[in-house]
């Protein structure tokens, strides 16, 4: 056995969840909405296992849905993305971030990887047989500075990971820090995987700087995106990668021996989403923000110290801020088992010494479980 | 880019596909049915996209469906498995074949591969870092020797994968062939990959010999399963591994990091499904069994030699013995191109050294489309 997966843990998200199962507790662990989809958008789905073929679409993904996503990017970001050439669909951003990763890198090359990071990177990083070079960022900004960027990168990065916004930190990268990290990708002639899954989930107007926009990064660039994440469907497990021709022919040979292809019904369904008009994003931003500041506030109003959440799904308590002296493993234990609430802790995040004292929640959740958590938090403290 | 998928062509099936859509042929190439599957597992899965949660299942996959798939095997292999240690949903049988190579194999290690081989279990073989070891099956039986496998195994066999019912030639292996494999993974203390995905698709009532059932394969097995191909929903892409309860963490961990989790409602269908009656799939084996049989017989009414098919959606057509002087490729591509029917080179499913002499014809098609293939391959001789 591969000794990389036999040491493994199970993720973080899988065991909370599980534990929330089986204890009855409030899951505000794994990233998920509450809520059941956009109606229209299930429908779709739906009528397309009736009205279209269910075998193998093509393995790049159905046109259709390739055109939404370039023409999604056009009006939202501003990218002109040629559906043939630089779309493949796939199942679910985690599929897109194994094939990215698996394509771009040869054994030794070095990958450099921003801490917090995303618990799927770096076990794949390292099956691929990638060198990780980490970038820390410091709590409370969770800032990229030219220091850390140039300690990591090196002649021998081939690939760089960007997750914006950032989760868990619920933070986004301002855009002299992106222009910093693009720099570098350029100089060192590597491919940047932008992990953009959390795009739409932004608060406040702050616009999301997509990494593809950045001086020199157009045709450097695989961008990766989520439908279950746009569309609060993340059972749906339909994602895609876009990247120039060059690259895209690549990261679709990955690709095709990962999954092959991924349904065609629920593509059917995400591409009539994708042709949302802007209300559809604005409305859910807007109630998401409202979920934000009620457990925010509720948190903040039990005493809890809570850092500021710009987008994702995430806000994160500062345990030592509030006065307990817990590390964030043994907190979150202790709040799933006694007070009924499933969170996750920062730590999940980090290869070795990990920030312990900031706990990840998730606010994607109807007002009265966000209460109820309230209510149960509040009596934890 | 990793010099492996930079080099990689497309795979020969989403090629042959695209080019009979540009086309306008007729595609007996990727195998596929034409059917739309059962209507009650494709009502199942739409109500369970309403009537269940859209969110990320269980990694592992849903509890009823990890149920159905052991009790499947209860009944219809006389297998004892226990779903909650012994069984993973995947997102498809291509996605089980990625996570049981990349958590089995170690850069190193040497894994034995059967040829004519599916052509996904290279490349992911030499991406995990193995060193193929071939074992060459001999037209017309393809039938496995002592010769050819001590040939292959050596004490650095750490996995062998075997495709049983076989395509692309439609064989199954002897329970004598299967014992002198088994006896050597024994010996050599390695795990077999036992991709059984067309283990329902079988003819003229020869019973389809699971691994597992194997002397001392029990528990050194990973059997892959596909609803897809079971249920003619190719496009749904719902698979599962079984194993063990030690190699089940291992292979799921793999899971975790290539898609997490599988679409709910499509993994509801397909645990609808597995609970249907022998009647089913007797009555769908007989279904194949005719439409084989058509084709069989038009093609060797036009004059066209066949090999036997006793399993899977195949038929082989054997050129040498039709007369045909070009190679299997060639053939292929004059077929697509001047006679309208799409069809598959023998030859991709070998790294080196090809049999070049038979083409392999997709038969799960209804009549019109199977009579219309016919009588343009007569015109094609
Ligand atoms: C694939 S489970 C994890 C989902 C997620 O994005 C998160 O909780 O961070
Ligand atoms: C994943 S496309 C190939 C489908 C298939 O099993 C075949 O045609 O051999």
């Amino acid at each position: 056995m591969n000794p990389l997966y036999a040491a493994m843990p199970t993720t973080i998200f899988e065991t909370m969840s599980g534990l929330a199962r089986e204890l009855g507790a409030i899951n505000l662990g794994q990233g998920f909405p509450d809520s059941t989809g956009p109606g229209d958008v299930v429908d779709a789905a739906s009528r397309a296992l009736f009205t279209q073929s269910n075998q193998y679409p093509p393995m790049a993904g159905l046109p259709v849905l390739r055109q939404a996503v370039a023409d999604h990017y056009a009006r939202h970001q501003g990218l002109d993305l040629s559906w043939a050439d630089e779309v493949t669909v796939t199942s679910g951003a985690t599929e897109a971030i194994a094939a990215a990763i698996f394509a771009l890198v040869t054994p030794g090359d070095e990958v450099v990887l921003i801490e917090p990071a995303y618990d799927a990177y770096l076990p794949l990083v390292l099956r691929a047989g990638g060198v990780p070079r980490f970038v820390r960022l410091a709590p409370p900004d969770w800032r990229l500075t030219a220091e850390a960027l140039d300690a990591a990168f090196s002649p021998k990065t081939r690939v760089a990971i960007l997750n914006n916004p950032l989760n868990p930190t619920a933070t986004m990268f301002a855009a002299a820090d992106l222009a910093l990290l693009a720099e570098r990708v350029v100089r060192h002639d590597a491919v940047l995987i932008a992990d953009e899954v959390w795009e739409h989930v932004v608060f406040d107007g702050r616009p999301h700087l997509t990494a593809m926009a950045l001086p020199g990064m157009r045709d450097r660039t695989v961008k990766i995106g989520s439908g279950g994440k746009i569309f609060a469907l993340t059972g749906w497990k339909v994602g895609w990668m876009c990247a120039a021709p060059g690259l895209t022919r690549v990261v679709a040979k990955a690709h095709q021996f990962l999954t092959f292809t991924t349904p065609p019904n629920l593509q059917a369904g995400i591409a009539h989403g994708l042709g949302k008009d802007e209300r559809y994003f604005t409305t859910m931003r807007a109630d998401l923000a409202r979920s934000r500041d009620r457990l925010t506030q509720g948190l903040e109003a039990a005493g809890w110290r809570t850092q500021p959440s710009v987008g994702t799904y995430f806000l994160s308590v500062d345990l030592a801020a509030s006065g307990i002296a817990l590390d964030d493993t043994a907190f979150c234990d202790r709040l799933v088992r006694e007070a009924g609430v499933a969170a996750i802790p920062l730590s999940a995040f980090y290869h070795a010494d990990p920030v312990v004292s900031v706990v990840r929640l998730c606010f994607a959740k109807n007002d009265e479980t966000l209460d109820q958590a309230i209510e149960r938090m509040a009596r934890a403290r």
